[in-house]
């Protein structure tokens, strides 16, 4: 509908994940009103980070080195792994600040539909990482979901054989929220997992 | 909370329009996982884009040459224009092909609160443009908002002493809607400007 370079701006847009037509138009309108160092600069370090940001040699996270800023901490307990599917589930469990270990990113879930097997994920490089018997426990915490936690079963079940502990990320009620508005799944968990008090 | 090329890019989206801090996240991972050609020619139409397009010297919008296609189009109605606030809004009345004419377009809407005046408009360009009395129609098309109405009715008193025909879209019932859903200031219209039938 629109000349040359909106429409091309328009289409590029609207490829992104999230973005309809209608943000897509939106957006590039800003853009054209926008300060063109400003448009300059989105555009820099979009190339950037293809240029830039690589995957984090021993846990997969992103990294801008051969290992990532979590891998290259001395301060980090090597001997404890948590396991995420996704980079944003680093960053997720970092901001608790609850966690000291490593992590190991799969790179996704186990998912039949899309077509993601155990050979798909980094499942063989967390393997090669417990050879040295460093690792002395891993946490599991894919997500909450059908494809999070065939993921977590599967590898609990890879895992068995190694002399580790093993646990899962606990299911139950989220803070903050109101009983009558959580779905039956959780509310079950939380009940299954009820703890004693006093 | 990332490393450097990433949380720029994280950074830079979440500036645009409509894009929260999750989005950006997940667009940010998405461009991280996709082809680096597809990536840079994202990063290519925004710079096009800022480079390439103009605004038509007659009518205010989007062009890529001194005057955008409608303008440059000879077999436009010289006679008619139809006063919009933004290019989309030309767009939206295109898709119709409902209008023959030609467009205005004035870059926004009066709105006191976000400090626009009629001279922050191009109001005095579309007077230029009746100068020549080939104009014989107005249509205003602004939006039906208290900032489109304010602006339509400027305007109408501006253009009252021209010898052109002055009309403003009509206001009802939307297409395809249904009456019980529609708030009561269309529905107030719709029934003023009821039509008598047969």
């Amino acid at each position: 509908m629109y000349e040359g370079a909106v429409q091309d701006l328009i289409d590029e847009l609207g490829r992104l994940p999230g973005v309809g037509p209608k943000s897509a138009q939106r957006i590039a309108f800003h853009l054209l009103a926008a300060d063109e160092t400003d448009v300059r600069r989105l555009a820099h370090v979009l190339v950037q980070v293809k240029e830039k940001v690589k995957f984090c040699e021993i846990c997969g996270n992103v990294a801008e080195d051969v290992q990532c800023r979590i891998c290259r901490d001395p301060r980090r307990d090597l001997s404890l792994i948590c396991v995420v599917e996704e980079a944003k589930d680093v960053v997720a469990i970092e901001r608790t600040r609850e966690f000291r270990g490593r992590y190991h990113v799969l790179g996704g879930a186990i998912s039949p539909i899309e077509g993601i097997g155990p050979d798909e994920l980094r499942i063989k490089e967390l393997m090669q990482r417990l050879a040295s018997g460093e690792v002395t426990e891993i946490i599991l915490a894919t997500d909450p979901n059908l494809e999070g936690e065939a993921t977590a079963m599967y590898l609990a079940e890879r895992l068995e054989t190694f002399p580790i502990r093993l646990s899962q990320l606990a299911h139950g009620l989220p803070v903050g929220g109101e009983l009558d508005y959580l779905d039956e799944g959780t509310l079950a968990q939380a009940l299954r997992a009820r703890r004693p008090i006093a």
